[in-house]
């Protein structure tokens, strides 16, 4: 589509700083893409700063039909800010004024563009921690981050991105400016629009502003790197620990691709031979940690470890967190494209579903890699690949399915952290009833009747599947 | 109304044991109250047991405009099981059968009838834990507790309720069987059913099977009482604890006038001149829960503490906490009506709060006690009253108002884990906005067309106020 003249006058009365407005095909072009899958030109991107800016596109686009898909910094894994149908993309990123930590009523109040890590790095400085870690915190904004209630190793002890956000400022799909929640950690009134919100992946709302939860900060830490011949033995390990009455703040695991694209990349002395790596962070009271340090090497002993590393000083901690941190980097290497899923399952389900990943890397001759956040069964399988090879792309497209079919066989879910947006929307009817689906629906018509705000997204269309190979 | 003889005889087929359909007076007058205020008498109660009965159940309901009020143990402050409407009750209070722990996945399955401190118990066996510990939890259902989504004291470290579930099987309005998230701690598949469904007070669905999350046990705990000449200082003593890097399990306060109720309903040597008592648990790694211990009796020296208790002992801490439990059997002693409000306020506030809550004390010449979760702003305000005495009711009726009003004003909110109900809907408008509390609308209207579950609960009619004194 295209936006009306009559539209883009009206447009200038609500940006007034036309600088805002990007219209030329260069700029357009750089708001097509996120860090999935697909490429689609939006009509308009608007650099939107205040509430008021915002209800106002979108009363505008309520007019006029014209879609409207908010994004921050596009580091989507599953197609969400991506303008499926054109029209107008609302930028948040260059908003990103407020950053205010409250440090007696424990809350951090920040603007949509505020980079997730900064709010952490703030709230430091007050002795206190924002414990959600999304892999792209260094540069993804908040509003995407809570969008797609995107996570990180640390849910493992302090839970999800939606367990710390406490209240929101949040433009409707039809152009209203409305708060959810509060300011208090404890709120039970009403309906709970704030956690229908996270998560939606910007289809029922804008975020514009969002009070956060912080606790205080642990005052130390400590790594340990366990390294295994057999994969199994690891999964058993995380259970293990547990049930041991620790809860480390992280339980990381790479698998023996995983190790040899790392070690081929970097050679970080990391045994090529091993089948399974865990890297396991406690964090709390120094004589906890201490302790509980000592207690996972004793556990790792006994569940046929190969080898057990515990880092000494924050440096060495830092130097065994690379080996995770180059996964990504180093899989990329020998090909360009790269599918990175998140299908999750119960964590005593981890060792059958990555027996079942292997199948599916031999059945339809993929190049798989498997790693992430073993402590919540939150897997991350990435799948190396061209995405010019036409034939290629048709098998990755069936290894996806078999991945997502695996999952939920295993009593797991299509997304533990990336959202569903354009890549796993084919895949809902697997996961939900037609019932629950239909609950969801109600949900979105009945709050955006025209679907003006980031269409094409989670609902899948029927007969829809995942097409890669075009 | 009356049921219609018509739906009687549908009834039949759907619950062929017709010793769970109770209809006679003497059974229908004990499901016309709960905790808080009011009595309405139903038409019919079904004791249901399974899924299948209550989308029965509720299908009939929608044929014939029905209304049907979902009931656990009634044990709610804020009207939630009241059958306002008359109709059918749905006592779920007998269907208790399943209590599942998986140490593996780390969670529990339980029906809803189940005693919510049962699922704790169950899980300590297994070295694990259900934080959630509401002042029911002894009697109240698991199913009541998720629908008001209500805390308690350890939520002050470990999150509220809501944060615990993970997935729900529901009967929807219309009386469809549907299944929200899952067995994942990580799960962000479409729209969060799951969370908007837990607090919803019963409106929006019946929750008939949750899913809840666990944690590992702590090995260790201790109880500290510290005692206050002055209240402000024990507001100042939360706010260093919670900046000094130590997030205690709990932290409960008691004002003078709690003291003084406690101590004359049985004596414990509390110190009657005190102004304030606040009881601190500390759980976690045995070092760190006895380092914690010393710095925040450290941290009360030095902000103007009276006395400081540590129990050496279990049986000590249990002592300690008798003057808490003490509180709400004590204040009933003098009047037969009490009013448990739970307006929270944002951590900072809280000697404010309480200097307000003084002089609207004062001002209505009502008995007014607070104590309460402190930890988290959490107060409990409770009004001691007679409701035969008009002119006193009328008084309470406006301290209320004055209450709520002066939560809001610190930026509070009219419900920290009791819910809103018909106690507190009538102040709704006072802390939403009119395009906030119509999305709410929105969504119940999509959900339940003919508003069969739970009418007249949570949103207020035009003109409604809160009436204590008829």
């Amino acid at each position: 589509m295209s936006i009306p003249r009559n539209a883009f006058q009206q447009m200038k009365m609500i940006i007034r700083d036309q600088s805002r407005v990007l219209a030329s095909e260069e700029d357009l072009v750089s708001y097509g893409y996120d860090a999935s899958f697909g490429f689609y030109l939006p009509d308009l991107v608007v650099q939107v700063n205040s509430a008021e800016e915002t209800a106002g596109i979108l009363k505008l686009a309520n007019r006029f039909k014209i879609p409207v898909t908010p994004r921050g910094q596009a580091s989507s894994l599953s197609g969400g800010p991506l303008p499926v149908k054109g029209g107008i993309v609302l930028d948040v990123s260059q908003w990103n004024k407020k950053l205010i930590v409250d440090s007696e009523d424990l809350v951090a109040v920040v603007s949509p563009g505020v980079v997730t890590a900064q709010i952490d790095k703030a709230a430091a400085k007050y002795g206190l921690m924002y414990p959600p870690d999304p892999g792209s915190s260094q540069m993804s904004t908040i509003a995407g981050n809570l969008a797609e209630n995107s996570g990180g190793p640390r849910c493992l002890k302090y839970g999800v991105t939606k367990d710390y956000v406490i209240g929101l400022e949040v433009v409707t799909p039809q152009g209203e400016i409305m708060r959810t929640g509060g300011r208090t950690v404890k709120n039970v009134s009403g309906y709970d629009l704030t956690k229908l919100i996270v998560g939606s992946e910007g289809t029922l709302g804008v975020i514009t502003e969002a009070t956060l939860r912080l606790v205080p900060r642990p005052p130390s830490s400590r790594t340990l790197m366990i390294i295994f011949d057999h994969f199994i033995d690891s999964g058993k390990m995380v259970t293990k620990i547990l049930t041991s009455g620790i809860l480390p703040a992280k339980i990381e695991m790479m698998d023996g691709a995983s190790i040899r694209a790392v070690e081929a990349y970097k050679p970080l002395g990391l045994p090529t031979d091993a089948e399974a790596i865990l890297l396991v962070a406690l964090d709390g009271h120094p004589a906890a940690v201490k302790d509980e340090s000592e207690k996972i090497a004793e556990i790792a002993k006994n569940t046929g470890a190969k080898e057990i590393k515990v880092a000494k000083t924050d440096q060495e901690a830092g130097e065994l967190w690379q080996a995770r941190k180059l996964v990504s980097p180093a899989i990329v290497r020998t090909k360009p494209t790269k599918i990175s899923e998140d299908a999750t399952v119960p964590r005593s389900k981890i060792p059958e579903f990555c027996a079942r990943l292997q199948e599916i890397k031999m059945k339809y001759r993929i190049d798989l890699v498997v790693f992430g956040h073993a402590g919540d069964g939150n897997l991350h399988p990435n799948i190396i690949c061209d995405k010019r090879d036409k034939k290629e792309m048709e098998r990755v497209e069936k290894a996806i399915e078999a991945i997502f079919h695996a999952a939920l066989d295993l009593g797991g879910t299509l997304s533990g952290e990336h959202g569903i947006g354009t890549m796993k929307s084919a895949f809902m009817p697997w996961e939900f009833s037609p019932e629950a689906l239909d609950m969801m629906k109600r949900i979105k018509t009945a709050w955006d009747p025209n679907n003006i705000l980031n269409p094409s997204k989670i609902f899948p269309v029927p007969g829809q599947r995942l097409v890669l190979s075009e």
